[in-house]
């Protein structure tokens, strides 16, 4: 079963927002065994939006259409779908009462252009909106199953979660394709090409992978029906996880940082940090992550040598002697963090990011991270490339991938 | 003039990975003055391309196809594109040669497959590829356009800017649009709309807008000759100038943090950061842009109660009175920074992300960030929502125009 994407909206074929709703559209369909023939970004015009409609209805038996069901002129899904599939638009008292009262009680006034709102295509089973007054709905007609949704994703990724989702698994009950994505670190794309480029020849559904800068994704497509698509998928990531070992962090919405907080909470170790070059970044990444204040004690950007001195007892002599950037006052920083925070975990990191700062003896892009457990204390020197912001992103990878493997206890990688 | 898009892969129909392609070359289009009609997401495969490519070159000008060049059996654009242009696919040496030469340089063999990207539709102009080996090209059939990049921003962006967008200039001599963007912060999107609802009756071109967070973006459209564009842009501009006053921090590709970073770095002003609910968010957007250590002294994410003490000097017995979140410990933890850190200015924040950790009297999404300049310590009260990661960015923007009005001197918002 396929389905066409049809994104509404002048302010995306202008770049001025970006389309996210395509890409997360995409990964729940497949999770529901539904994959997508066509995606298509529209203006805010009812010939644009029947074309483009017209088009998806003949290729595809769902058709999703995103944006274009605000209050003002501009927005014109409703009307456009209600005239590509020959129906009546009609107020529709309910809504318009909740309206009325998402308004007062807001403390607002409804304008006559939210009553527009209110208007429905006859027969349209209206969604659940919590986030707003945007009228989402979902059409059968003809074997085919038309879904409008409000293009802002805080509106359209709650209302897609719980009232289009069940209905698109009961719609699609038989034909299934199903999608699982495994989630690599600590191996580069190459490497990974290597142990599985035989994968076609074993007899294995297909998989595709793409690089994020020090992980790498790995997608398997199982298709048949329920059955047939859950064990094509299961041999697939046995063998997998045979040949990528520990490499596999995680699948579909994990996270790197997300596996980390899990390992350091369920096993109560705490952490701080002391980041120079990735300058707040791994922070901020594990501070994502709700209940990241259970381990999390606090961490310290040492940007100048001064604040590595002073904030973290790094000798100033070593500074001097060995550099800012170097393998002794990675370990420094480290062993300071962990002492200041009193943590059981500290990793301390130094590099230069750039684009300036490089010498030939340190050139842009080189970083240490250096991790102490109270034990001992390692370091991992990288040669990075891409950019400052590359730069930073990798190194807080590799220092989250450092934290997994010390959490795990498995062993440390060069 | 018009363009249509085409983002050709398999990946980007998956979602496993996000398209940034299409929003990168709308505003890159809009500001060589061409409009983009359409943007389609299509399959790997020959017939998807074919007619999508077909549909495309009967609505607009210019078409651009990204994706699909690589060598493997899946990447099948260049023959699609010369199936549809009834063009043949000749082997070009030089290009053979050049691959060649890329390997070699990379100390890798060659394979087969690679010949495959010397397999160039006749006619077609290749553009230089610094970051690959995917061939791009340019081929000008029957009065249209006809663009293929290769799908990674890496190699699209700079050949894209160096190769294609002086031809599309060129191509499009005579009939322009131009777009512009100002940006705002400090003022909701709700003020900005009553400032500007009457804006359509003033005979000034048209304007959209979309909030970031706590930013707002405008976008204002010229349209007509160079000139006449360019002044109805103008005209726009220094009325929205008026309107909004210093809530303008910057136009087009000006960030909020690059903007701090501009004001700070001209005046000598150097800055630290006590960061609590932030977690580390604000320190990571400065140390984004270039240069940043140039004033960015340091930061401390004090995420306990300990951290907050041992690190910078809050007492404890007012955090204890106060709690964390207080107003007076986000003004302690600014002065403590800034005493660590002997920076000229430092901000505190303190605050609850959430999901938990609300309470009645201090909900989640309350924040308190306060900045301290020697003189004087202020602090804003915030009661943010959205979320964790809402809270997190909302936080590091509303603190980041903290400091670009104390940088500015100019009067400070409530």
């Amino acid at each position: 079963m396929q389905a066409d994407l049809i994104c509404v909206g002048n302010e995306l074929l202008t770049g001025l927002i970006e389309n996210i709703n395509s890409g997360f559209l995409a990964r729940r369909l497949w999770s529901a065994g539904i994959e997508v023939r066509e995606a298509a970004v529209v203006a805010d015009s009812t010939e644009a939006i029947n074309t483009v409609l017209e088009r998806a209805l003949e290729n595809s038996e769902i058709v999703i259409i995103t944006g274009g069901l605000g209050p003002t002129d501009d927005d014109m899904t409703s009307e456009a779908v209600a005239s590509a599939l020959g129906l009546r638009l009609a107020l529709d008292r309910n809504w318009l009462e909740r309206i009325e009262k998402f308004f007062s009680g807001r403390g607002l006034k409804m304008t006559d252009n939210n009553r527009k709102q209110a208007m429905i295509p006859e027969g349209a089973t209206l969604l659940k909106n919590h986030g707003g007054t945007a009228p989402g709905s979902i059409i059968k007609k003809e074997g085919r199953l038309i879904v409008m949704l409000p293009g802002p994703p805080n509106e359209l990724i709650p209302m897609f979660d719980h009232s289009v989702l069940p209905v698109l698994k009961d719609f699609n009950r038989g034909s299934l394709s199903r999608l699982k994505t495994l989630k690599c670190c600590g191996i580069g794309e190459s490497s990974l090409e290597d142990k599985i480029k035989n994968f076609g020849e074993w007899g294995l559904p297909p998989i595709s992978y793409v690089a994020r800068g020090y992980e790498v994704h790995l997608q398997i497509k199982g298709r048949g029906s329920e059955e047939e698509a859950a064990a094509a998928i299961e041999k697939a990531e046995n063998r997998l996880r045979e040949l990528l070992g520990d490499h596999i962090y995680g699948s579909d919405d994990d996270t790197l940082s997300g596996k980390v907080a899990e390992l350091l909470t369920g096993q109560n170790i705490t952490l701080s940090l002391a980041e120079s070059c990735s300058g707040g970044l791994l922070s901020s990444l594990i501070t994502d992550i709700p209940g990241s204040s259970m381990f999390y004690v606090g961490g310290m950007v040492a940007y100048s040598g001064e604040a590595k001195r002073g904030g973290l007892g790094v000798d100033k002599s070593l500074m001097v002697k060995e550099g800012q950037v170097s393998e002794p006052v990675a370990m420094a920083l480290a062993t300071g963090a962990r002492a200041k925070f009193s943590s059981d975990l500290a990793v301390g990191i130094t590099g230069i990011a750039g684009p300036d700062g490089g010498t030939p003896q340190k050139p842009v892009g080189l970083v240490y991270i250096a991790l102490d457990n109270g034990r001992e204390c390692y370091c991992k020197k990288l040669n990075l490339g891409g950019g400052r912001l590359a730069v930073k992103e990798r190194t807080a990878q590799v220092a989250l991938d450092m934290i997994r493997r010390e959490a795990l206890g498995v062993k440390r990688q060069q």
